[in-house]
Parts: C-alpha cells; structure tokens; sequence
C-alpha cells in the first residue's frame, strides 16, 4: 500500500504566523500523500471571550454550550482551517479544508450526560473514508477542522487527536499510514524537566507502568490511548513529536 | 450534457433558522446535479459589530480591512457554510462546503485600488472546474462561500453573485447549467411598490432600455449584468427569483 502521513499539531503553532508558516513550509516539504489536522483551542478561547462567552474547561475539555458551539464552528472551521488552507495553496499544495459534515466524512454521537454535561461535543461514530481516499488519491490534501457532525443538522465540537487517530484508522483501509501526533515537547518525556529524555519508543505495556509511576500523566494519558487504538486498528506507527521537528525522525514511537 | 442547478441566496433567508430550514428542504428536494452558493453578509456585520468592528459599505460592498477579512472567513467559511452543510446532510443531500482555497478551485486577484481601497476583497481570476465536476459527477454538493483566494496564502472577500456566476460559467463546459439568483423579491419587477409585475423575460436590449427608464436600478443592475455575463459565457438560462419559488417556475428568465 502507499504512504500516508496523518500529521496533528496542536493550536498554538497554528495560531502564530511564524510558527504557523514554519509548519506549513515544513509540512508541504514532506514527501508522499498526507493530510493534516488542526486544533484551534486558543483562538476560540480568545474569540468567545471578546464576545462576551466565558470558556469553561473540565478535564482540560471544553463545555460547548450554543454560543461556544457557534464560535468553534467560525474558528476552527472558518479562520484556522481556511487560513492554513490558503497559506497551504501557496506552497503549492492542493490543500481541502473539511469539517465532519462535508461530504459527511466523520459523524458523531452527542457525547451522553454523565457526572459533566460537556454540551455540543461530539464522540466518533463513523468514518467515511472511501471518498477521502479518493480525493488522496487524486493528491488533495484534506486539512481536518475539529469538527464533526451527528447526521442531524448539527456540528459537534470534537477533540482534535480524536479526529486524528479516527481518519488514521479509517484511512489505514487504503493507505500504510503514520500518524504523527505533535506537541510542545521533542517527545514523551522520562523526566518532564529535561527536553532531551525523549522515551525512544513505548509499549502498550511500558505505557501502563510508566504510568503507574506516575512518569506519564495528564493530557498525554488519551494521547497515548488513542495512539495505541490507532495501532491497534491498522496504522502501521504513529509518532509524538514536537512540531518542528516532524521530518527528522526524532520523537516517541508508539509501537 | 447532463442538466446542473447553480442556486444562489442571500444572506438574510440562510441566517434565520425558519427561512433556512425552509431553504435547505425546498434545496434538497430539487431533481438531478446541483450547486448552493450563500452570502451571509448580516451575520459578519452582526458578529463584527460584537466583536467591536465597524462595517464599512461603499456602493453596497463591504470595505475589507485585516480585522474584518477575519470576521468574513470566519463567518462565512465556518458559522454559515457549516449550517448549511450539516442542515443538507441532515436532508441526506452530501454536501461540501468549500471557499475558493480549498481545492484552489477558485482564485481572484485583490481588486486594484482606485478611487475606493475595497482592501481584501477579490475579483475572480480563475476558476478549477475540474476537480469541481468531478465531485458533483459522484453526487457531492458543492455548498460555495463568497471567499477565494489570491494564491499568495490570502483569503478574498468575494461578492457572492459573482461567485455563482464565476462558477456556472466554468461548470457550463461540464454541464446544461441553469443559474439561479434568489432575492427578496418574486423576479425583476416592473414597478418595485408591486410584487406581481414581475418582469417574464429579459433581453439585454431590454435590459439597457429598463435601465435608460430607471425602471431597473440600484443592486438589480450588478444582478443583471453578472446574468448576461453567464448567458455570453455558455449558461443555459438564469433565472432571478425569491427563494421559496425556485422550485416553481416563476421569476424572471434572463435570455
């Protein structure tokens, strides 16, 4: 099967023009087929807050009540993605900017109440990815918004390394994909003080015990769950990575 | 050549829920191949004037400064654009919404600045209708933004009524296109204090001769010449309508 490359990074790199056309020169330099997903999170925060939407997170999630609904459905659907989108164009890349909804490539389930009512956030229920593939084929380059849909009229706001891993699965039907998850640090760390303890690779079983000893924690407890799913479910490697450094084979490789 | 429907509305019926929803099932239920182009110029002025940003018109048009080229992709190309896709897929109808980056498939040049600096606004320079046919070959409905691009990494704010004829021209090559404008009113009218006297039919000697009596004026005359326009560049037929006859077979027929 070809080469896919499925490349997450996060918002901030996306949301400052520096960092933002660094990634992009860097992404389009990669060779072979590829998609790219984006986060957003900042500039929603700093948008709704200028509209007068207070941002309310639990467990680092978003609440998405109809306002906020609204506001990451312009963001993220809107201003980051069409911006990345045509930074994107003008490297030459054919770059096609999609939310969940079109071509209803990625629907979700309205996220049930339990203990937290996260709002209008949406949970993965199927992924479309025939026409993707096709599109790939034809060398576009789909640019996700985290952003799905519930096949009832309504956008579901949804977690960017959700939409990631979900298209990788998908998209492992017809491609040998990697996915590379990027963050602020070269790597999953040992020791989160020390930039150069990049954990080289990690099982499913050192994950557990790195965890119990408390070495991994917080926000890299589901990026390494969905990492492991993704495996798991036909993508051949996936990579934690910073953004910079994603064409240089450095990282932590979740095997 | 197969027949294509390019319908284009205006901002107002596509930003109450009621017109829309309205909109979207008189849109869904139209037979064979089909286009939706949408404005949403209400919404940007609305969420620019919470976000402290002033709308500027001259001759109708929207000035478009930095500040506000984000409003317009964000509103636009995200909270109108999703709504209408995700109220479509709901209707079982796979659309896709799309600005002129994604795709590249269509690619202005910022308007020159002469006796009025419009700023980011775009006059179309090249439409990809390839990729574009190809999508709608497979049943996909294209849901268009009034945004394009400069190819330089800028989006474009970009009148929707071009869009919808830059559009219908380029799929003509493709398609037996019919291009249909929506408004406020029935059709071109006769006398505007009476919504019956809707003009049947167009030349464009009777276009100049309406224009010559001031029978025809003000937004009507852009309309109107974007219409010849498409009939000169291989449209089949434009129709000027309101948007909850489209289905009907009345308004006005532009030959």
């Amino acid at each position: 099967m070809e080469k896919l490359t499925l490349i997450k990074v996060g918002g901030q790199i996306v949301e400052e023009p520096e960092t933002l056309n660094a990634l992009l020169k860097d992404f389009s330099a990669l060779n072979g087929k590829k998609v790219l997903v984006h986060g957003g999170g900042r500039a929603a925060t700093r948008i709704a807050s200028q509209l007068g939407i207070e941002s309310k997170m639990i467990n680092g999630r978003r609440v998405t009540d109809t306002d906020m609904l609204n506001v990451v459905t312009m963001v993220y659907g809107g201003l980051v993605n069409k911006k990345i989108v045509s930074g994107l164009q003008a490297l030459g890349i054919n770059a096609l900017g999609l939310t969940g909804a079109d071509m209803n490539y990625m629907r979700s389930d309205k996220r049930p109440v339990k203990e937290v009512d996260y709002g209008f956030v949406g949970d993965v229920k199927e992924v479309n990815s025939d026409i993707l593939a096709d599109l790939i084929e034809k060398n576009v380059v789909p640019v996700l918004a985290p952003l799905t849909h519930d096949g009832n009229g309504n956008m579901l706001n949804t977690n960017a390394d959700t939409i990631a891993a979900e298209a990788a699965k998908a998209l492992a039907k017809h491609f040998d994909v990697t996915l590379m998850f990027c963050f602020e640090k070269k790597g999953v760390l040992r020791n989160a003080e020390d930039e150069e303890s990049v954990i080289e690779t990690i099982s499913k079983k050192d994950f557990i015990e790195y965890v119990n000893d408390g070495i991994i924690q917080g926000g890299m407890i589901p990026k390494l769950e969905n990492a492991f799913d993704a495996i798991d479910n036909g993508v051949s490697q996936v990579v934690i990575t910073r953004a910079d450094q994603f064409g240089k084979n450095t990282g932590t490789i979740v095997k």
